[in-house]
């Protein structure tokens, strides 16, 4: 196939191509949540339905983190990989992004995690169906809806489990931030996203205890409104002292606390100039720094 | 030894270099396979036969994720390192290999993984002796038979088996499409095998309980062919309601899909051609698109 | 914004910006310190609240380790990412830093590392009042001060722990002088704060028995005495027979040994000069081989 | 300090620096080896002395693994990180060194490996003498000599257990030459000690329950023979049926074997010439395929 011949017509594949930038990246972000969801939330699923003996707290977070490396590996040079609101957020409020795209983004996040959900459900729903006789819990020791969303310790107060999200994101951005940071040491191109995962390995094994590290308002809400709908019924929502929408606007007031912090702490006193800055500016980043503007 | 000196006659080097790239890819696969069962099978023979005490879920999973590794490190460069009829089926259906390689392929994998699991025995010959008593069993605590091959977890009904196997290999070759897919973020070169050694730990944390995640028909049929002839008998065939067809069957099905998503949801749209397509084609693959150009 | 435009009079961020390169130092190594204590001794604190139920050896050494990696990519490109006393002490010994920036560099390691402790303090405070009803104890099974800081095995003589500590650290040093030597085999640029999380991970797992292997004065003496400040009592010095300087001095006199001996059986016997020499010695490092030279 | 400048006469630097590559690679050796063992049976130790309350079969796998990865990272760049008599052997019948270098590199492996036991039995020498009242022995559940060196399962016959050592070598040697071999798919440089360390991992999972997979005469003998000499006497030779010579001989048996099966099923069909081999030949490595060509 020679440039200019064998294309005579529209062919399918031509028809198939999407010519929207953000079309694109809309239906990445929504394969990328959905990949993230599947074998982040299954690796759960493997060592609660084995009750241990085929995973526990090291294949979790190591699949967890695995499962964002590889959704970054498939979207990451689409849609930038954030296959999480609250990334999505501090992207475009330090001027990664431009504003009119972040409700696409969130949208294909939240129903790319919906669908994450239903299609674990699908592939665990003899083990799901075997695990309790039938009955599919919230709590207890054959509880099940923690495959899907995120509940807190007994231990903890409403204030203390904001605090935790909000905490916890925050690592997340700053870190995140200094990964892509091309005047700072630098992770090598092509390898942020596994930088990334060693990250999520790292949170997941500090400040996970709390109420199991979401970091994420996609990630837990969309599979949390999956559950309610499929049999695990309503409660999934008041369990906790209503606990389901910390991490929700936890990870929203984390991100932007560290992305925050990463750029008035090491972003600012770059001595050179960004070197990505001149050319990016001109189409998708003209106001990268609009929040320091600002202020 | 300079050139063109000291190989005057035909050395016995000479004599054993293999002028047809079609024989030396054969043999590499092979060589490929045939690795990738003795040390992946072989750190289950470890976890098994040592009930536990030297090895478990992590050193099973890492352990098989780490013989790919190192059976593309030794093939990649000779024969792209497939090790896997599904593997093989995607590259040719989407024009990454020449059809009339494939059977080639197919028949070095299926006699590398007999060629594995028989020395694996020999390894282990000892170990499986004294570990019940001199009897190979199927089922039950001395089962060793799940040491070569894949059987399902007791509430897996045929239906969602057939469906998990065809969702791991979906997941395995859309991940797999995009670690190589040199327009998207793009993995280093080099360090591809790496990826795919995080992937398959990921994907077996997650999608391993209900039939221990083959996602291979070599991988799994010869090492079943090969406990049958050794001793364990042809109930490996019909055990787990003959379940023998499912990992051969259900990857190749899983494989053609996961690639076709990937092309579908990301690669078609790329906006910049391919830069290897134009250089490769003149060669080994003219028909890259072949599959939606049919379309 | 084009370069020229929008900058007129000063804005808030060129009001922000740090023009002294020890001031963007001192607060990147604050930032460093704090992130690898509230990363790394939050993976202790897991571990200890859950009872191991989310936690154990492997997730406190890989979290410590990749805490580390953390902290290093946040601060590399600005300090160095010493967050440790006993590198910054090797790095002005061997001609790597000029000495009158090592109090700001202790300075601000001991100061982020106590606002760390406090901080996982406080994410971790249901946890902890929970844990021991309330008490917060130094020995027994309820004890929390290990979070923390560091205390000897109950066989362990003073002797052998200092010894432990300036072996311990001795290796980490000579190790890290040879993942950062270009002129030996050499990390890629921008892995080598991998490449130090894995030597940590090593070293922890080799070398962690007889005393925790703290290396570092900062992240053990540090949150010793928050402990001592937020309710366990002073204790945490007196514990161990007085164990609290052995982590202090042995770290510093470990850190030189390894220096020295990298530096005298790998590093002067380099054939070639090396090449980061020349140019970096005009600024920052005139005085590379200062030691060696005075001997 | 300018070329030519603040050199006059001789310093203490310029009388240590070694003239001879040979004394200089010899040096590195032993230290290589010092570092690999104190790390890599240190993590053993870890776990023995503790119980297996902070380490185990992983930590083991891992840390051994890492040990190695870090003595190549200190050595590989002055004598390419053998640490190993096998890989000497290995690597001087395929013309990768000269012959005249192997007694000094394996006199060096031979040395640092006992340097490395003796530092490691000083370091947990309060371990040690606690763990069993005193006493140091070599069999029963308070046995401490397999900190040290390996010893035979005790199902394992001597026929098993010397193929067990040639099986796993061989593994070893044909991965490690491709994992060198710039014309196949190619591990970056600088990362080539990583991807042996993963491969240490994944043979120390599969192969590793026979006995323990030492894989490296050095490794085994030396610090068998200190503990020999250390107090636990000289049943360490003759346990396991006089297991002793089997990770001596074996190793050396299976490096050629391994090598021999790289070079003739991949090595030797590349199409293209060796690009290093033109230069390097010259002062090094002219010989590369006096093996086949003898053949």
């Amino acid at each position: 196939m020679q440039p200019g011949k064998g294309r005579k017509g529209k062919s399918l594949k031509q028809r198939l191509v999407l010519k929207s930038s953000l079309a694109k990246e809309t239906i990445s972000e929504f394969l990328g949540t959905f990949i993230m969801i599947v074998l982040g939330c299954g690796s759960v699923a493997q060592a609660i339905l084995s009750r241990g003996h085929f995973g526990g707290i090291i294949t979790i977070n190591v699949g967890f983190a695995m499962a964002v490396v590889m959704a970054i590996y498939v979207t990451g040079g689409v849609s930038g990989g954030h296959i999480n609101p609250a990334v999505s957020l501090a992207m475009c409020l330090f001027g990664r992004m431009k504003w009119f795209k972040f409700p696409f983004y969130v949208g294909a996040q939240f129903l790319g995690a919906f669908a994450g959900a239903a299609t674990l459900f699908g592939i665990y729903y003899d083990g799901l169906m075997s695990f309790a006789g039938g009955k599919l819990l919230i709590v207890g020791e054959n509880a099940t809806a923690h495959i899907f969303a995120t509940y807190p310790a007994p231990y903890l107060s409403l204030t203390n489990a904001f605090a935790d999200q909000v905490v916890a994101t925050m690592f997340l951005l700053m870190i995140v931030f200094a990964i892509f940071d091309s005047r700072n040491l630098g992770v090598p191109r092509g390898l942020e996203p596994i930088a990334i995962g060693l990250l999520i390995i790292v949170i997941s094994s500090s400040l996970g205890l709390n109420s199991g590290c979401a970091m994420n308002p996609a990630r837990d809400l969309s599979p949390r409104l999956f559950t309610a709908l499929a049999g695990w019924g309503f409660e999934v929502f008041t369990a906790g002292n209503n606990f389901w929408w910390i991490p929700v606007v936890g990870p929203l007031v984390g991100a932007v606390i560290g992305g925050l912090i990463y750029v008035l702490v090491i972003e600012i006193h770059h001595p050179n100039p960004d070197p990505d800055f001149e050319t990016e500016q001109s189409e998708d980043k003209p106001d990268k720094y609009e929040l320091s503007v600002i202020m």
